[in-house]
């Protein structure tokens, strides 16, 4: 269906703005029966939902709890199984690192294991961020391999990134997570005939056993298991598939680092919403397709705060004046996925979605959330589906046949 | 998904009428809030809502604006994307041109070219309707190619269509636009080794260079721009597929076309929406499938006259107590596409559906509209799952599985 989309394409200068509040959908609150949203006084949403049309979105599939990775590909026009992203490259691009054609990423878990070489711990004690840190560093400071650049980076507890950086280099090699207790980690083996592959499991293999040298007097980060090897392999550009030259406006790696992978180009680091909403008339002024993230909607529903993160879908709306003022054909604010304040994580919901502008359907819809987004013009729809959507309903697209 | 229902079938002689309103899907007039089909008096429409379910189908995919060829084949179950009709035949079916397998049809542009042989204009000016039918008539009259019968036939302005026929030709061959000007045109060229893709590039070529002596004194319409070649490849037909013995009754030859395309028995053309009504009796007499096109929806839409939009639907809700009279187990209602006067053209807003009869699920809907339908029981669904459905509801498929 992209090609169908891809082929359809042509330029009419026309602007669009997708504003992404992290973990926008929630449940409701047992008193009150609102969701976050729903509690939020959020009269510039609200009046855009009744100037547009709104609905729900199914970030990867329906019982499917996404990750940011994929969540944010589908709502890029990407298929969030098929060209998924390799999970060390996450790890890289979350992390904040870059990476290149000549890199391959894969994850860490630091784990114990005993004087047999059996681990006992695939998690080592889950030991804190701190103590993650300090191993991770001590591995990038002290493994030294002949034409190879390392890069180590802690990620949260016993989780770390290790990017590999040299010609020749290929992902398609084996885990060394033996995935249960009392065995020995796996060796790294080359999973195809390539060169690349063989060379990078040599270079992996080499990498675990000066670790161990490394981490050997290590109470419980004694060992590391590799995980997720990906080579960095971007899907077709935003602008090839979309034609949109697209900007990122983004506080967090993560969400810059996505923006990167399908060739967004990337504003700096911002320190407060309120400054992302300020870069807007520039990222607008020479781009498409302007993207904005907030994050803070999604830790708030992590740390089970119901009130903040009604308090920062307040905020959000007192910023959305900035947005009409610097002007955009049209204007999609939603989600990449749900976090339930009640759940503290993550969930497979439905995200509320909002459409105005072009020849969007004006619904009855008088308010932006997500009992109202059921009966919306817009139904219920897989996120990858935004992109064609918003391409025609600014006119973006030709005619399909005669 | 078609193969299982395929599987499926056994034949009860129920019989099924589908009314297709070409271009039946709105958007609100922005001071009523109502669409075409909203206002319009419908008192039959809305009883049948009432007595039967609703819903909204989208013709090719969410965002898709589409020709009516895809819409057609898709409204009678086929594909629209990989069972897609060549641009050359459906032209040529728009045309009233009956193809064979002896047949390749192609699209004409008349263009522009200057004394350097290169294109200046790809529309020829864009050139009159009669204009158009004077230099089509040159060609159809004065082109002569040894062993092949030609036919050459004017639609809109600058565009025509030409018809080959001979033993042998196959229609994988290249278009011959530049896509800009200030280029000579392409050479038609074979796409594959086959015989007839060979074949069909040297009578297609011959074909420009003797359209070239014939033209050479036009002063716009001097070139032809030949593209969209395709042979006479139908898919599996009505009967194959849906074991149904099919009617079409319709006024305008591209549909009178795909009807023929999927062997449908096709009714003479019919001066008037009435006389199409007129027919039913006969056409459900023999025939298991009825498939009436009124067109007159479309045009008004295309035209941007909104109230005779809402005219036509009141004429058309009129006479559908001929429709009870003639009896049919299952009656739909439903588009081929969205014409909102409000964007005088098709668009990709999904079009409402209305089913009556058979086991059909009797939803609260009490009238035919848009916004009713977002809450029918129909859901929202694909346009090629309509006659899974249909045969579902009059108790045409069998079980799937033990």
């Amino acid at each position: 269906m992209s090609d169908v989309v891809t082929s359809l394409l042509h330029d009419n200068h026309t602007k669009i703005f997708l504003l992404v509040l992290d973990g926008l959908g929630g449940l409701p609150d047992p008193r009150s029966r609102q969701t976050e949203l729903e509690t939020a006084k959020t009269p510039t949403l609200d009046r855009w939902a009744s100037e547009g049309a709104t609905g729900l979105v199914d970030p990867v599939g329906r019982g499917i709890t996404p990750g940011s990775g994929p969540a944010h590909l589908a709502l890029f026009g990407y298929d969030p199984i098929s060209e998924n992203v390799g999970r060390g490259v996450l790890s890289a691009l979350g992390a904040g690192l870059e990476m290149t054609s000549r890199d391959v990423a894969a994850r860490i878990n630091f784990a114990t294991r005993d004087e047999n070489g059996e681990i006992v711990d695939r998690r080592a004690g889950r030991i804190a961020s701190e103590e993650g840190r300090r191993v991770a560093e001590l591995l990038a400071s002290g493994v030294k391999i002949d034409g190879v650049e390392l890069t180590v980076r802690a990620e949260k507890e016993h989780r770390a990134v290790v990017v590999f950086r040299a010609d020749g280099l290929g992902g398609d090699v084996s885990d060394t997570d033996p995935q249960v207790t009392g065995l020995p980690p796996l060796e790294v083996r080359p999973l195809t005939d390539d060169a690349g592959a063989s060379r990078m499991a040599e270079v992996a293999n080499e990498f675990i056993r000066q670790a161990r040298g490394i981490l050997k007097n290590e109470k419980e980060a004694n060992e590391v298991l590799l995980r997720g090897f990906a080579g960095w392999d971007p899907p077709p550009s935003f602008r090839e598939r979309f034609g949109l030259r697209a900007a990122a406006v983004a506080m967090y790696p993560m969400y810059r680092g996505l923006a990167t992978l399908v060739g967004m180009r990337v504003f700096p680091e911002m320190p407060s919403i309120e400054a992302e909403f300020d870069a807007l008339p520039e990222a607008l002024a020479d781009a498409d397709f302007v993207y904005l993230h907030v994050k803070q909607t999604d830790s708030a529903g992590e740390d089970g705060d119901f009130g903040r993160k009604v308090s920062i879908l307040e905020t959000v709306d007192g910023l959305l004046p900035r947005v009409e003022e610097a002007g955009a054909d049209l204007v999609i604010v939603t989600g990449d996925h749900s976090t339930p304040a009640l759940m503290k994580s993550h969930s497979w919901h439905p995200v509320p979605i909002l459409f105005r502008g072009g020849t969007t359907y004006r619904d009855e819809t008088e308010s932006f959330g997500e009992t109202a987004a059921r009966r919306g013009a817009l139904g219920r729809f897989p996120s990858r589906e935004i992109m064609p959507q918003a391409l025609a309903a600014v006119g973006r697209l030709n005619r399909f046949g005669a």
